[in-house]
């Protein structure tokens, strides 16, 4: 069994992530209709994963946050454009300039089973090498119209089974997705 | 009481009605999984509608069909390009050149309470229009990467309740969704 590649995200009904300019006002007025407690399963998800993957995109944003959120949690910041990470972050945060298929190769000799994979360019990424095994996706109930999509090009159809889904009371529908058929052989690809 | 405008339509994971040059190979192969007689709850919305509104390729589609396959039910075909409609259609189809609101609101006159509105751009200019009320969305379990997308700009968000969610066993993933807001006075605005 080769590592395990999830994401677990927000969309609007059309697909997207954020607005154009990275804002999700939409989602905050959404998550406000949430009743405390409920995390839509994010808290369950995090307990099955080992290390975690995301560019620079998702790493800047987190770094406004008031703390560090992952704890010891192993992160691979993927970006060729950060030179350092900021002081102050765990050890366990590092930056790489490796492909999709690398980080997973690296991860998966380094016993991680279950990586998590974020932000929107680094999903597409991941999505277009073949490598994303598990979607867990949380449709919230507006159009925007336009913004940065979850989706992007692919050079061929990605099948999927879905594993669950849920209506929550409030309105979000979740489904958890199983990709089934990728494109054959991503992990030899040689990095581009 | 205004003319509920409904959308009844299937779309990849990733937002799409078709491929880029139109093909629903995907949706035919998807199809093919389902049982026989299985129609995802197509005739029970029929029988709820009063009248059809579609564009330009949407009615050209149907017109390669084998019959027509709407019987008496009335149906708008709404196009500018049309010059007038092929010999030996039912009386109930008729020519316009109207916009979504000047239609909802003939067709309301006419006591047509549910339409039908099918078709990308008709939906994308219904929905724009403010005068979509309902959404059964169908969505097929696979990623296309490309194509003609459901959904297209607006000016403002659109909220949505969800009234119902099922899964099939093969699958898809149908959500009913009804409008909540949508821009005001969108049936006072001129045609544009």
């Amino acid at each position: 069994m080769g590592t395990r590649c999830s994401v677990f995200i927000a969309t609007s009904l059309d697909g997207f992530i954020a607005r154009t300019d990275g804002s999700i006002d939409w989602l905050d007025r959404a998550n406000a209709t949430v009743q405390p407690g409920e995390d839509c399963g994010y808290a369950q998800f995090l307990h099955t994963i080992d290390a975690l993957v995301m560019g620079r995109g998702t790493f800047e944003k987190v770094l406004t946050f008031p703390e560090w959120p992952y704890g010891a949690m192993p992160v691979y910041v993927l970006s060729h454009s950060i030179e350092q990470l900021p002081a102050g972050l765990p050890e366990t945060v590092q930056l790489s300039r490796e492909s999709p298929a690398e980080v997973v190769r690296r991860a998966s000799a380094s016993g991680h089973q279950h990586l998590y994979v974020d932000g929107g360019k680094v999903i597409q990424s991941f999505l277009a090498a073949g490598l994303i095994t598990e979607l867990t996706l949380t449709v919230i109930p507006v159009l925007l119209g336009s913004g940065l999509r979850l989706f992007g090009d692919l050079e061929a159809d990605i099948t999927l089974n879905v594993i669950a889904s849920k209506v929550y009371p409030f309105g979000f529908v979740q489904n958890h997705y199983a990709v089934v058929t990728s494109r054959p052989h991503a992990l030899d690809r040689q990095p581009n």
